[in-house]
């Protein structure tokens, strides 16, 4: 290597730290620049409405993804849509539906024995929900008219909880005898492919269908034919049993980063398997439903939800925390003779009971992403507490400086009272907010932890539900404080 | 078949009819029922501290899957984690660093030259953010001695913004020409299989590296040696740009449900793809961050962070929204004349806030999740708000009847008041309540849409946010109306 080399490289290295060290901004890219894709969409609606033979038209929608030909049916009208259900085959019909979320009002639309081909060769867990959103009387028909194969397999995911793994997996997936040569599982896999889409794992079981372990394709691929099939087989695999409740053991699932992770019974035999795409679906609706808990929404809502819906999924937290509101009101009542003695402090309530109701939120949001990520010993859950603590105390003693400079420079000019007294009435509502951001960090902190302790989902101790909590706090510490430097102490 | 037969079919029918219809509730698993894994953590250890020899120590944890492995990392001590990193090959060591969130500890207290062996065979992205989170003169010193070739991906990943989706990629998959045979597409695959992890995809390039397509590995392994490679190309296989920020794409590349998406240049040349591995890390990082701006936090924490980072991540907001606390102080002290006339109004103020608040905090988590799913045209926006307007306005008339009776009663018995005094105070509450709530369903879906217009995340719109801005209005209603009622037109 001659020296113009070396500087090269040196030249190259030098610029990888740099690349490196500009962890945020590297050179922006011009912000306008767009990435113009083709417009499927319209393109395929043309297809669709065009005049050309069953023939041509099913060959030029091949050329499609399934996912973009299902963004398309909302847009096209039921004749159309018909139209489209005679020409595709059914491989890619039941690839277009399994991208649509709602499957049922189509399926109300169509032929039966189309609804019947389409049900039966869709995955089951979408089967199932496709069927659940049917009418009684055309479900019934549907599966009355189903083959007993794919009748075993939506009996399979249905018999699971909506909440437990197995009603989440898909029973697409490859199972190989072990004893096999690397040849003879080459064989069992291309026979087993033709029906299965998941193959990149390919499972491995005995006799009695028992769970033995999982051999990765990417190596029986590269295998030389006299390898022992036993020498790749993985045994230690991660498994789930159906019966696991998703919440508990979707955190693993997600941590082991395979593309399929068997589901057993509780015998041991594989039932199915939870592909990579199921967990995608699953950590968007569990995180869905604790961002909706948050806010105080009982679950997740949509853009085409009824509105009689909506207002059901929101009145009951509204309901529990206007009562409790209430209650805070009552409290306020008790010191209605610290108010009327010193009206001025009835202006900064808000202030005082909006703070330690932002702190909680603070907290609680922390404790619920903690609790959901990991499973925390008994140390740990102190660690937390204490940290809590601690950041409510250091945000709000800054916080409680600043309020008690501000707020005594404000009283002093806009309402014109003396300096002593201003202050101290700032001052009172600086340690009044230190005080309740402590608390409201503690019981942001100790509520949802002690729901989870009980087997209650956190995030059911929502964002409103701790703030009024938290108001409630912050009343008795800021009127009892009031009432004890302003009045008892300090005689004004 | 006979009669018999068809009774027992029929009953397998109502038997599949019955598990549909419940959908939530099945003959629940008794409560109790533990799935008892063998504890991999402590056995593991327990190998580790053996004194059997290297190989027979490498082929007992061979046995184990590398996450599995990983998780002890922690719990060992240095000397332990050094013998362990000499005992197991680089295959199953980067394995296992593949597992860990932050893997710069590690590496900081390694030998250097297999730190350098390490990231070198890691996937580049996450040897990017290994690197990122060394210190600067190990970091140069590991770039130094690292061979060209991993070099050339490190960079790659490294150009690209953190918000960009070229960030995310992986460069370990399959490329292969187009216009070869089965057999010889089958002998590129099992060349590259060796070194690339992601196969269930093969991608198919021209000579100049544009991308032309995809191969389901599937289809090519039950292909007969006969088959054109052109009939297998997927032609319109979704893809992206590097340069794409992850927010507007990832929403896409979920839908597409594909085991990998490929990543290309601006010249549509392939660079890497995006596995649904990665669109996992992606989608719970994105929601965990909305999540985390919906409770006012700037991102998302986690238990080992140190206290003053968190204290920094929170105090940002919480110091804005004390500064608007203050302005509805002062909009309260507008209205101090009023509150002295009429101090049971003081009282209630707790409630209207509050409730005003939840109801924009709902409204704000609806549309911040719809905004983020759904690419919305005009009409929908309008549709989103009129609904949210109605919903608010639904549940505001239910809670403001709710506490027209409620506190109505309250103020008479407990408060002692006459009867039609009692009951236009509670009017004037419950009338304030349904406007606010109006009111403020309305800022909680407008305010995060303008945020999103101009190109910010509208999940800055923060909960606490949308609250103090609610508050405000909240005031100024409840007082308002308050002053025109009581005291104008009523002249208590």
């Amino acid at each position: 290597m001659d020296n113009e080399e070396l500087e090269q490289d040196k030249a190259k290295d030098e610029a990888l730290e740099k690349a490196l060290e500009q962890e945020t901004e590297n050179e922006t890219p011009s912000e306008d620049e767009t990435f113009a894709k083709p417009d499927y969409e319209s393109e395929i609606i043309k297809i669709i409405r065009s005049t050309t033979s069953p023939k041509v038209t099913r060959e030029k929608l091949e050329d499609y993804h399934a996912n973009d030909i299902a963004d398309v049916l909302e847009k096209l009208t039921v004749v159309e849509r018909k139209k489209l259900y005679n020409i595709l085959n059914m491989d890619m019909l039941s690839d277009v539906f399994e991208c649509i979320d709602d499957v049922s009002p189509y399926l109300e639309e169509m032929d039966i024995r189309k609804a019947v081909e389409i049900i039966s060769s869709l995955e089951a867990d979408t089967a199932v929900a496709a069927l659940r959103g049917l009418d009684k009387v055309r479900r019934s028909v549907i599966i009355d008219l189903m083959d007993q194969e794919s009748k075993k397999d939506i009996m399979l995911i249905a018999s699971f909880d909506d909440d437990e793994i197995g009603s989440r997996m898909t029973t697409n997936c490859i199972v190989i005898r072990e004893n096999l040569t690397v040849k003879e599982a080459m064989r069992s896999l291309v026979k087993q492919a033709a029906e299965n889409d998941n193959i990149s794992k390919i499972y491995v079981a005995d006799e009695s269908n028992t769970f033995c372990g999982a051999i990765d394709l990417k190596d029986l691929i590269i295998a030389r034919e006299g390898t022992r099939l036993d020498d790749m087989i993985v045994t230690s695999y991660p498994y789930v049993y159906g019966h696991e409740s998703i919440s508990e053991c979707i955190e693993i699932l997600k941590d082991y980063s395979e593309d399929s992770i068997p589901v057993l019974d509780n015998n041991n035999k594989i039932l199915g398997v939870i592909t990579a795409q199921n967990i995608i679906e699953v950590v968007d609706e569990e995180m869905g439903e604790d961002y909706a808990r948050l806010a105080g929404l009982m679950a997740e809502e949509d853009l085409k939800e009824p509105l009689l819906d909506s207002m059901k999924k929101r009145l009951p937290w509204l309901v529990v925390l206007m009562f409790l509101g209430m209650v805070v009101s009552s409290v306020v009542g008790i010191f209605e003779s610290v108010v009327s003695q010193l009206t001025i402090l009835m202006m900064f309530q808000s202030v005082i009971l909006g703070m330690s109701g932002n702190a909680g939120t603070q907290s609680l949001a922390v404790t619920v992403r903690v609790l959901m990520d990991e499973n925390l010993e008994v140390k740990q859950k102190i660690g937390l507490v204490a940290k809590e603590v601690r950041v409510g105390f250091g945000d709000g003693l800054l916080l409680g400086i600043l309020s008690f400079i501000v707020l005594g420079i404000f009283i002093m000019i806009v309402k014109g009272r003396p300096a002593g007294f201003a202050f101290a009435v700032s001052g009172c509502i600086g340690l009044a907010l230190m005080c309740s951001m402590v608390i409201s960090s503690l019981t942001g902190t100790l509520v949802p932890m002690f729901f989870n302790k009980i087997g209650i989902d956190p995030a059911v101790a929502s964002g409103p539900l701790i703030t009024t909590i938290n108001d409630l706090i912050a009343v008795i510490v800021y009127y009892g404080l009031s009432w004890l430097f302003l009045l008892e102490m300090m005689h004004f």
